[in-house]
């Protein structure tokens, strides 16, 4: 039996997209994935794309179509105009439906969190923190791109690592054993130059492709960090750097939860087993504190609530669980 | 009459491509401009045709044709691969001729200096220094690129001046005076989304093209350093990352002439009237120091020592003399 009109809703992310269809009543119904759907980062026509895959993915494992589809709800990064609804509606086959646009770290907070008013921050290849209420976002600290900020972000570090790696080979800067590790992880062969034989090879990956792609440097430096001091005086930095964009947009609201996600900060910053005691943790304490991986659930609960579904614990945890079936499933 | 045989010159750099005609006696009989030859900032084929373009003007010039060259020099940034001789001798018709590749800052430095042994820093959009024993590059600091280094580079100012405006707009870190300054230069009109509307404006303008175009912003950043202590801070510290690059590179060989070229040093650090005493002027106290405006004469200087002409300071007087009747005549 047909559902009266179920939510669509995708999370387009630097790496992956993804999308459920959610019932009324917030089960999952259908889970897809695809590739990147940044704009920013591969373009408005392979994002808009990779959306369309994610959906009809979605669609199809419920066994639904199109016009089965009541509500749309994208979450992603950046300005609106890179991926505008029209193009959107066009893209999805869905001219006519109901669509709202939340921003990918909205999404993320409400991935983990039900409560109207919170905070997020998110490390992966970029870094941002918004303060938000009642799906109102507040508050913005950073998140402004990895040439103007971005402090603390996989791309900041991963920088910070290529520019020590250079100025170690380059006989300018300390030796540190990210050299070892950055050789071993582009697979860097002796090139010919003016220069040293290593230098020149990294000189070579790092401008052929998007500056973006630094950000693969950043695991190396946690890697690194019990070992090599330049290694932990980045992560060190990068601790420090959000946990003070942390505190900007927390500023007087110590009492919302806060939501945390990025790989930087969850499988970097604050993974299991890592000294903790730095700035971050000391930014966290006595706080309600969760993490989320992916703002998929997030952007489905920012459509209930526009659709003035009753949205509490109970229902994150059935879409949450719902969705998870999905997935591992799939 | 025509010449037995003319060395063509040719400096491709980031903004311009300038190509002289030279005689054996130094004389320049011709010479042609055009855009940016650097293949890295406009690719391989922009390049090469801005090559083209300057050879047949200087050639034109000059009333002589592509048969009329006995050899060529190319002075250029970047790795040989990105603009092979092949491709270069294809461009400018002249495939038999005999074909030399030089680093610009090779060029830069024999524009200024006919001594086999000296040091040169050039430091415009990117940055760089080395030392040369007759023709040959001894030693090279930085230069790698505005991802991994060019510290104390235009591009390398640019990016801190926008960082800094950034945290101004944000909130999140100091005021500054480059703020308006940075407002006024890009023409930056209040933008709508989710952050204060010029900050929006800057993102947008950010990354709408090149990362080397935020060098357009270092000069904002001398024309506030008496009045803005962010802007000071910056200047002081290019100005020292700068200082550093010449010390590694001259290290044990202060005796050795010092060329000093690009914006950021000529009309930037070491300007006429710019309060004095700051790092570079330190590291340079008692050095013989002269400045080089472009690479052209060098490149010409280098195409005459390999044909074993006699070089000395009459021979780069004339040449220079020479061609500045014609570059000012054209």
């Amino acid at each position: 039996m047909k559902e009266p009109g179920v939510l669509l809703a995708i999370d387009a992310g630097g790496s992956h997209t993804r999308a459920v269809v959610v019932s009324a009543g917030a089960e999952c119904l259908g889970y897809g994935a695809s590739s990147s759907g940044n704009a920013t980062a591969v373009g408005a026509d392979q994002a808009l794309a990779a959306l369309a895959e994610a959906a009809s993915g979605a669609l199809a494992s419920a066994s639904l179509g199109p016009d089965d589809v009541r509500q749309v709800v994208l979450a992603a990064a950046g300005e609106e105009y890179l991926l505008h609804g029209r193009a959107v509606a066009q893209a999805l086959a869905m001219p006519a439906v109901k669509y709202t646009r939340a921003p990918d770290i909205l999404a993320m907070y409400h991935s983990s969190a039900v409560e109207p008013a919170g905070v997020a921050l998110v490390a992966g290849t970029g870094a941002i923190a918004a303060r938000f209420r009642d799906l109102v976002t507040e508050r913005v600290i950073d998140g402004t791109g990895w040439l103007l900020g971005d402090r603390g972000s996989g791309f900041w570090i991963g920088r910070k690592v290529a520019r020590a790696v250079a100025a170690d080979l380059d006989d300018t800067g300390e030796p540190t054993g990210l050299t070892r590790l950055v050789i071993e992880e582009l697979g860097l062969q002796p090139a010919e130059g003016y220069r040293s034989p290593l230098l020149q090879a990294l000189v070579a990956w790092a401008y052929d492709g998007q500056p973006v792609r630094l950000a693969r440097l950043a695991p190396l430096a946690f890697r690194a960090e019990a070992t090599d001091e330049i290694a932990a005086a980045i992560t060190a930095e990068a601790e420090e750097v959000l946990a003070r964009t942390l505190r900007l947009v927390r500023e007087g609201h110590d009492e919302l939860p806060v939501v945390l996600g990025g790989s930087v900060v969850v499988r970097g910053l604050l993974a299991p087993g890592r000294m903790s005691g730095g700035a971050l943790t000391r930014e966290l304490a006595g706080a309600d504190v969760r993490t989320a991986h992916d703002g998929v659930a997030g952007a489905a609960i920012v459509g209930l609530r526009r659709s003035r579904a009753t949205v509490d614990s109970d229902t994150l945890a059935r879409l949450t669980r719902s969705i998870d079936e999905l997935r591992n499933g799939a």
